[in-house]
């Protein structure tokens, strides 16, 4: 890639005036000049840790389908094990003592790995660095390229965990409409075309999405809308940061083959599959992806991966030195011994993992939709699109049906204030699912009034399918039941 | 304690900005809410996990000085084991579940009990909120406070990865004198009185401070002090950033009385010889304090926490939510096993290891102070002060002895110029020492010129005992030598 260093004018002036830590610099020279003696750092002798072995027990992978064994405790396990004075994929004396703010070379080696396996890219310039999942990847992206009154877009619902976080530097946020297929490349471009500086400001130049899975209305952008999205990325000079956590977990995907396995390994095989990142399409160096294995491991790991061009990466790496720094050495020891332990699970053994993992929540997602029409389907009162990725199914309310609805001579309905009870009538009936106003980015110009306004449109439930059998079928019979007495009121 | 809330004009506007993510406040009604059915979260299920115990290799403390059997590898050891599915500390499906910001209940709990144990204070109200370690702490804090054009005070010669971290947003600093002691109460008064709100903007409202073991310097404030310090803050309305990774380590101390541990525990018979923190004499809640396990456990633990008034605690909840999120559960994990498991090292034992490590250092430096003595004691070219605690002798280099030592007509000398040619010759010789001025705050009004200059006494090495002694005797001895060609040169 010709990294376009032109890019640097989407800083925001705090990374700008962020100089590095000097004592960091010092650190990395001592780091890099072979065989002098350090005596300039605090840093505590690898003989006084008191961690001598670190032992993680996980199912084994060489049986077919090890998700369902492993949750019906029927699997064959195997010990992935970090040692301070054996050999490991990372030794202990490196995981337990501070490091390099981008994470340990080991761990970032691993997941250059898995990220070429994924997604094989235009650019052969594009760096990992490690995150503590995607909270603190997302939020720090949004403050690497934040500056105080810019206007971010993001699609019209999106995760508040996330959009709520900028606004105290003053980020704003501008909705792009959303439809099944997910954010509508048209409504951006209008957006961006229709931009006065002179009245709004700086015209737009982050785009953050969710292309799998979208949370929360669980619609995943199909390649020919990816390929328009980041054209207009192009032209109208976007950065898009590309959060997918869902990545791994598309559903309804050609069976895989054994013999493509056996030619090119199982995490390729299976990667074909899947829709391909804005990061596969990224000749430009425009895209920031954002990697987690909270949902494909566990969320208490606390552990995921930004890729990106080197100046944001460099710019990345200022920000974890005078921030959270690195991440913690116990998360970075099993990820190493995972992916690249001897006779560990290894690229293609973690691939098969989370492939298993998205046959089981493809299943739960069916029984969550079979529990839903057998409830509400015939009933005129609800309905639902399937996701093909993620964790959340989107219930539409149809409350335009509600005896009580009314709209204003404006044109504006008291769909809001329906939804609100709704909500609380569920709730109180014993089961928490989040409303879709929760969800909603108000446009800032509409003031969330008016017939345009997102609360004419938020009468969904988001609901998530990732629990067992028992916990859905309960939920779902008390929410049927909520949903008619709520018509019937 | 009766909560002073006025102090809410000490927090940021970017902090008054901040709102709650609303999907926690949800997440939050859900858990408080007995029985729900909780549909509401893509919440992995345990049973998904692929990580069914995690086993810690630790030394045993049933031994008298556990830290020397340990480094020489004749410890008796005992394993601390998580579990998901068996009774644990913690179990594996909270710790690996997603959580609250603050942290685990179980983990604040044992740090709360070791902070009633170690820092009695006058305050009952005071909350113990996790962090990724002290970088995560002090630039959390920092930011909590810190308004772009505030001025902060710190100790003149500081730790500038930290010191570092809130220029990016605007804070600057205002360096405060030390002598051996550490920072000069009638200084730190000083500038607070003849601060000119018109001339310079608002008066500083933090003090950032490293009490014990300061780095760079290893001074360590006397109790006295302390109240002095503590006093001028309460007069001058600031909040104390306590930053005090060294507090476990400090030398020198009075033997710890066998019928005192029988009475009243180990630990807390060992708390009452060492220093008195800020927190301890804190009676309005003005001081957040920041504890970690880098230096006594390990630093690739990245975890510690911080202790505060409660309206502090919860917007550093809000800030953790809106960034980081929570501690990673593998290190939480670790933690509640160690000071809370069953047979487990608990409270008592932890301040053991603790005690045992701080006698290591102590001896380590001795030994390294008895180098300096042997290589440059006699020379006039150098000396030293023994510091009652931390990891660092900090090395005057009596440079106004240099055969090429000059002052101009203003009274500004080359003593900057000269100690940075002697850290490139050490360096070249084969061993790196921190030099003076990486540490030194230059007061934005002398500009880092002029006879008052930090320049002027920067003329200092900072060197870490923490090392093996093979190491000490090779860097010492080049050190020495380095030192003495320096001078005849």
């Amino acid at each position: 890639m010709a990294l376009d260093l032109t890019l640097s004018h989407h800083l925001s002036s705090e990374t700008k005036n962020r100089t590095p830590n000097p004592m960091k610099e010092i650190w990395r020279l001592a780091q890099s000049t072979p065989g002098i003696i350090n005596m300039a750092n605090g840093d505590p002798h690898h003989s006084l840790y008191p961690i001598s072995e670190i032992a993680f027990r996980v199912p084994s992978i060489s049986q077919d389908d090890p998700v369902n064994a492993w949750r019906k405790g029927e699997s064959i396990t195997q010990t992935l094990t970090s040692y301070k004075d054996e050999p490991s994929a990372v030794s202990l004396r490196s995981a337990l003592q501070y490091g390099s703010g981008a994470g340990l070379p080991e761990v970032r080696a691993a997941l250059e790995q898995l990220m070429t396996v994924m997604h094989p890219s235009p650019s052969e310039n594009h760096f990992v660095t490690l995150s503590l999942g995607n909270a603190d990847a997302v939020t720090k992206c949004f403050r690497l390229l934040g500056e105080p009154g810019d206007a971010f877009l993001a699609e019209e619902f999106s995760f508040p965990g996330m959009t709520n976080a900028p606004l105290a530097h003053k980020v704003r946020w501008v909705p792009v409409k959303l439809d099944k297929a997910g954010m509508i490349p048209e409504d951006m471009e209008r957006i961006l075309r229709e931009w006065d500086e002179n009245k709004r400001g700086r015209r737009p130049h982050v785009l953050y999405t969710i292309p799998c899975g979208q949370n929360p209305t669980g619609s995943t952008l199909p390649s020919e809308r990816r390929r328009k999205i980041y054209e207009i990325a192009c032209r109208w000079d976007l950065i898009i940061v590309e959060d997918d956590p869902y990545y791994f977990l598309q559903y309804d995907k050609p069976p895989i083959r054994t013999e493509d396995v056996e030619k090119d390994g199982f995490a390729k095989t299976w990667a074909r599959n899947l829709a391909p990142s804005f990061l596969s399409l990224d000749t430009e160096g425009r895209v920031m992806r954002i990697d987690s294995f909270s949902k494909i491991i566990a969320p208490g790991m606390r552990l995921g991966w930004i890729t990106s061009n080197p100046l944001f990466a460099s710019h990345l790496e200022n920000l974890i030195d005078s921030s959270t720094q690195h991440p913690h050495g116990l998360g970075q020891a099993f990820i190493a011994e995972m992916l690249a332990g001897k006779d560990s699970w290894q690229i293609d053994g973690f691939a098969r993992w989370v492939k298993s993992l998205c046959d089981e929540y493809q299943q739960r997602r069916d029984f969550l939709a079979r529990l839903f029409e057998a409830e509400l389907g015939n009933s005129g009162y609800a309905n639902v699109e399937i996701p093909e990725a993620g964790m959340f199914l989107w219930i539409r309310i149809n409350i335009e049906k509600h005896p009580r609805y009314r709209k204003d001579q404006a044109g504006k309905s008291n769909s809001r204030a329906l939804t609100e009870e709704l909500f609380n009538h569920v709730r109180e009936a014993g089961v928490m699912m989040m409303p879709g106003y929760v969800f909603a980015i108000v446009d800032a110009e509409e003031n969330g009034s008016g017939p345009n306004a997102i609360d004419e449109r938020s009468n969904y439930f988001r609901t998530t399918f990732v629990g067992i059998e028992e916990t859905m079928e309960k939920g779902m019979a008390i929410f049927g039941s909520a949903v008619r007495e709520f018509f019937a009121s």
